[in-house]
């Protein structure tokens, strides 16, 4: 159970009093040592003024701090401080990082995380994507993070759970307060395989206007925020933004451009965010650090050299063709042996391999190496 | 109707010998001058040999030069040589030119190109996008290139004749054949509002490898290329490459990723193609010398709810499809006493016109009215 030193602060420090505590927190090292500086020297490693910190030195407790305490341990519920190693590093880095983290679950682990965000109200194709890359990056190892929203969020945290990865879902509420209701099914398997957190402290019901205050933790807990639909003005497109503000990358997956929950990730696309069609366009945009503690073998497979033609018809053809002089159809047709059903589908395939090329007048060349 | 000596090129005249052919109708500047010149100076003007240009200037007709003229003339075609200021300015300017283009229909325009090419077993989704920015780029004036082949393709080009614009089918056989069958009206309308080109003599088969070859003049033809739906492998993405190598943009519009269609154009995304959703993304990467040559403030007008169609087999078909309620052909069959082929002819208009569509299973429904 934290202290009341830190429960105290849990309900004391909003706004720019967070960002000082954060400071503290980090400068210090520890809660304890925070808490033994002399006030100035206290100020002084938050870079604030001594009235900025005083209300975080303040030993009475804050009102409140009896129901806190009895609702985190009704949860079972902790609290995780910046400065402590189980709190995510990428959020720790991230612009505006929560000094406090209330958590309930399995501890947060180390390996690298993805968000995956989207449309509350996905298309039926939106729920597949977001599940099939889901469950791709949790057998790679990944982290997947999202909102426990309806839809995308709620389809992300199942597969990858269903993949038996880890998953995080953060919340826009108080991490004991059953919303939303028809989650508890879903709420009972992350608190098994993964965890669910919060800025908020417990018993904060769920206001709308936190859910886009939540999003920037979701993308400070990520290294790529991947957006599956988001129909235009979406809260996913806020997530997107924040993580392009705390210098993350932004994905999403491209869709139908008559399918309305699919023109905000288009209008993202366009913009130049990064088009990910599954789990493996995703892992390849992990720098090295991250890809290191993804599980052995689970990283993007690198793309394999073109080579001569597997496809016997296609290899017949292209022995048959030169590169300086073309030769048409019939010719082809003549010293291959092959049918014009044949010989026109090898064509195709050469063409699409980039090994032979059409010249004017329908006949065919080798086409030339490329560099 | 052309010369002896236009006809026996368009006959002989294939491969490394059409290149020198181009040239030298290029640098002559037209047929006469191109055959008043002594040989030795016409193969200076083609950069080419002697011997290389002698064939050329043959003044025997080519084998089968009389049965080219007869179809031609019952075909009511007609040959645009490379120096002609008919011939597509941007074909001109592409990496490997047809010295001759046979046309059917009306002169080429000069307005700005943009192909839209696409899977011939394009989904719903991608004919209506098809159809969505075919209309648009020609109420804004551009001409829409297109393959002339199932799906996609008829798609564009019925939108462009339907929105009252100028629209090419390239195709992969003669002028004169009657390739696809199932095309007859669309052929009948295109010869009304637009122009077949080919640069196969009169007569050629549609042999599939014709296919590929013909994609490189509808991506010389057109500043942009916008790919609506491809699936892997697929001859769309041969044109897409025609289109990269001829210096031309490569636009692709995105898709489901769980949609195989898409497969290509999502991949095509990836490696950096123009995400479009509309005519307005088409448009927006013309360069101006193309803007000014569109139709002033052109942006795409309110869109027209499709009523009935003018055939009457068709007119009694949509009268027996709902909306809600897809019926099969048997049943269209019983309610309109249509034969099969009639019915089916009928089915293929409605589709076309964006009237009816099919769905899986065989069977059809009434399109609602369009926003």
């Amino acid at each position: 159970m934290p202290s009341d030193a830190v429960l105290s602060w849990s309900l004391r420090a909003r706004g720019a009093r967070a960002r000082v505590l954060a400071r503290l927190l980090l400068a210090a090292g520890s809660v304890e040592e925070a808490l033994a500086r002399p006030p100035e020297e206290a100020a002084a490693l938050a870079a604030a003024s001594p009235a900025e910190v005083a209300p975080l030195l303040d030993p009475t407790p804050a009102p409140g701090l009896e129901t806190a305490r009895r609702r985190l341990e009704a949860a079972g519920a902790r609290v995780v401080p910046i400065c402590d190693a189980e709190y995510p590093a990428l959020l720790r880095e991230s612009p505006d990082p929560p000094p406090l983290l209330f958590a309930r679950g399995r501890a947060l682990g180390g390996a690298p995380a993805v968000a995956i965000v989207g449309s509350r109200r996905a298309t039926r194709a939106g729920l597949e994507a977001a599940r099939r890359i889901a469950d791709g990056l949790a057998r790679a190892g990944a982290v997947v993070v999202s909102g426990f929203a309806h839809g995308v969020d709620a389809a992300a945290h199942e597969a990858a759970l269903a993949a038996g990865g880890e998953t995080w879902g953060v919340l826009g509420c108080g991490v004991d307060v059953p919303y939303p209701a028809a989650h508890e099914r879903l709420r009972a398997r992350i608190l098994e395989g993964g965890a669910l957190l919060s800025e908020l402290p417990p018993g904060t019901p769920p206001e709308a206007w936190q859910f886009p205050v939540r999003n920037r933790i979701i993308a400070g807990c990520a290294r790529v925020v991947v957006v599956v639909e988001a129909a235009p003005k979406s809260g996913s497109l806020i997530t997107a933004r924040c993580a392009a503000e705390a210098g993350r990358d932004v994905a999403a997956v491209p869709g139908s451009i008559l399918s309305e929950q699919s023109e905000g990730t288009n209008a993202l696309l366009k913009d130049g965010a990064i088009l990910v069609r599954d789990a493996a366009d995703v892992l390849r945009e992990l720098p090295d650090e991250d890809l290191v503690r993804l599980r052995p073998g689970s990283g993007p497979a690198a793309k394999e050299a073109p080579g001569p033609p597997d496809d016997p018809d296609a290899a017949r053809v292209f022995l048959a063709l030169d590169a300086d002089e073309p030769r048409d159809a019939d010719a082809l047709a003549a010293a291959t042996g092959l049918s014009a059903a044949r010989l026109s589908a090898a064509l195709v395939l050469l063409e699409l391999e980039g090994l032979a090329e059409a010249l004017p007048g329908a006949v065919f060349a080798r086409r030339p190496a490329r560099a």
